[in-house]
């Protein structure tokens, strides 16, 4: 498959439908836009539907799942094999993921795009490009035609899901050393020293952390990625995960469904996605901005601002379940809120 | 009923739970402390609830309406009439609070404390003290009996409710006005300019808005309220509806209900019910960051920080019917996740 051709099928935001829907929002029972950015939500998914009366009910979480070779610099507090045992279990219905999706009524999908080991699991979907990248701080991650495998794999599992009839995505991710990769994505497009993109991850040392600020530090000087071209800035500092992400965004935007940032990982390829399509970002909604410190330039990059803040650091798509009972609620306050003539009531309006 | 010796039933967090809580978070299958806010979250419901497994099922919104005598300013874009149009449509199940409560599992308990209206719906609790208070601009709200009243109002509020088993409460109001009263009590605690608190409202003119500075201005200047007495503060330049949130707060202590603020209002009521008791602190969850510049500087003074940032201006009590959902999912991540002997892993610990 030809990525340009996918994405020439990206279209803009259905800007007669957004305008209908600012109308009727306007004649609710509440002061002209006072529900903030529950209005923008409800009327971002009316544009992606292109239609009035968008609805959400059936949801999935996207879980990329995948190993990096940048772990053998020592810059994870657990041992790489963790990614295995973690996405086996997602299947099992015990992490973070599966208990936060379930409470927000969404269904999630676990595609192993790059695990460093033989995963034959019900539930897991097996789309694996190879077991794990090669070390960023050496020389590039994956070759530019594992990039762009790794970018239609994520083109592909959206559309399956479209085909299911799925009305709203998340992105989540496993692959220990993936903040690493990220930090490293995100540096190539922000202007900012590296000491401000990396943080902890999941729980570092000190030294560890200098050796992770270190480690980026050393993937940028060794691979100089052309951040003009997102492709070869996914092949010298990525990972697979981030690429099936990547992939993710851009189907989410092909097939028109409203897609929810995790966190920093699936992020960085937001940043990707929408450079290599400006319009995939009318199609993105943010949900928390990690504990990460990259996480806030990530936003400033894409021009977003995080939803919740919960200071999280968990990943696996644990920030987008939590951010679906947002978007949820921004449809029901549209779809059943009462109208002026319901009310008895003048419209209030600034007495301008 | 005597108010200091109700504060005298309100006692600390149960410590010991709480570090019981700390150790069963701390072997879910995640990064020691990654659930970030949600961790927290849980503990302190722990702690107020004295139980490992609290239980926050039964949910309700109080949510305290009356009317402000500074309306007579011009400080709203609204007429005084629709504190009890809209009072009267939270009966109707038709406005934000009810759409976004129901959505969330929660019943609402509608208090009219002082609207200025003959209202004899039912689902309106009548507790009128007095139909609004006087003109803060020109001198006190109301008398110190008054706001004595207003107080113990919000806690009998709250133990009809804790009869009743309600297990987590948020709180809302309706009050034409309000903004700038509570300003006005926010002013009192903030060492700020008053341009840096007052906000537009709802929706305000340019000019309208200049006029609210100088009315929350000269409301300071006239009455010269001490802060270091909270009942001065109120009675001087507070609300019926502010006061009754006071007593919600210091209700959820002494019932050990945990209790989520909404926005501006039942934050400025916050500040009081805290400088009442400090240790009514620990019975607070915030919700979200409102679009009033005085939200901050109010979560500022109480030494917290919003959950949720949506941009919402409507009050009534949707803030905190959002915050229901992440406190909701708090309770599931801890409840419903793996441990690490589920999951055939080791702890992710630092490794230091």
């Amino acid at each position: 498959m030809d990525l340009s051709s996918l994405l020439d099928k990206i279209k803009p935001l259905d800007k007669d439908v957004m305008r209908e829907v600012q109308k009727r929002l306007d004649n609710l029972t509440k002061p002209i836009g006072s529900l903030g950015r529950l209005e923008e939500i409800v009327i971002q998914l009316a544009g992606i539907k292109r239609e009035m009366s968008p609805k959400v009910d059936k949801k999935n979480i996207i879980i990329m799942c995948a190993d990096n070779g940048v772990v053998d610099e020592g810059i994870s507090s657990c041992p790489k094999s963790v990614t295995a045992t973690v996405t086996i279990n997602f299947t099992k219905g015990i992490t973070g993921v599966n208990v936060l999706s379930r409470h927000a009524g969404s269904d999630i999908t676990v595609v192993d795009i790059g695990v460093d080991a033989e995963l034959c699991e019900n539930g897991i979907i097996n789309r694996k490009i190879r077991k794990g990248t090669d070390n960023i701080a050496k020389g590039p991650a994956m070759t530019r035609e594992e990039a762009y495998q790794a970018i239609i794999t994520g083109i592909q599992t959206v559309e399956k899901l479209y085909q299911e009839g799925v009305q709203l995505l998340g992105t989540g991710e496993m692959g220990i050393g993936n903040t690493t990769t990220s930090s490293a994505v995100i540096a190539a497009y922000a202007d900012a020293p590296i000491e401000s993109i990396v943080g902890k991850g999941a729980g570092l040392t000190k030294e560890a952390y200098i050796n992770k600020i270190d480690v980026v530090r050393r993937a940028i000087e060794v691979n100089r990625p052309n951040r003009e071209d997102p492709i070869e800035v996914l092949t010298k500092v990525g990972g697979f995960d981030i690429g099936g992400l990547v992939g993710c965004f851009l189907g989410a935007a092909i097939y028109r469904i409203p897609i929810l940032i995790d966190g920093i990982i699936s992020g960085a390829a937001a940043i990707l996605a929408i450079r290599l399509h400006p319009l995939v970002r009318d199609f993105i909604i943010p949900s928390h901005g990690s504990a990460e410190p990259g996480t806030s330039l990530m936003f400033q990059i894409i021009g977003m601002k995080p939803i919740l803040d919960l200071e999280m650091r968990l990943g696996e798509g644990t920030g987008a379940a939590l951010g679906f009972h947002i978007v949820d609620a921004a449809v029901a306050a549209y779809m059943q809120m009462g109208t002026f003539d319901d009310a008895n009531i003048e419209k209030y309006v600034p007495l301008e």
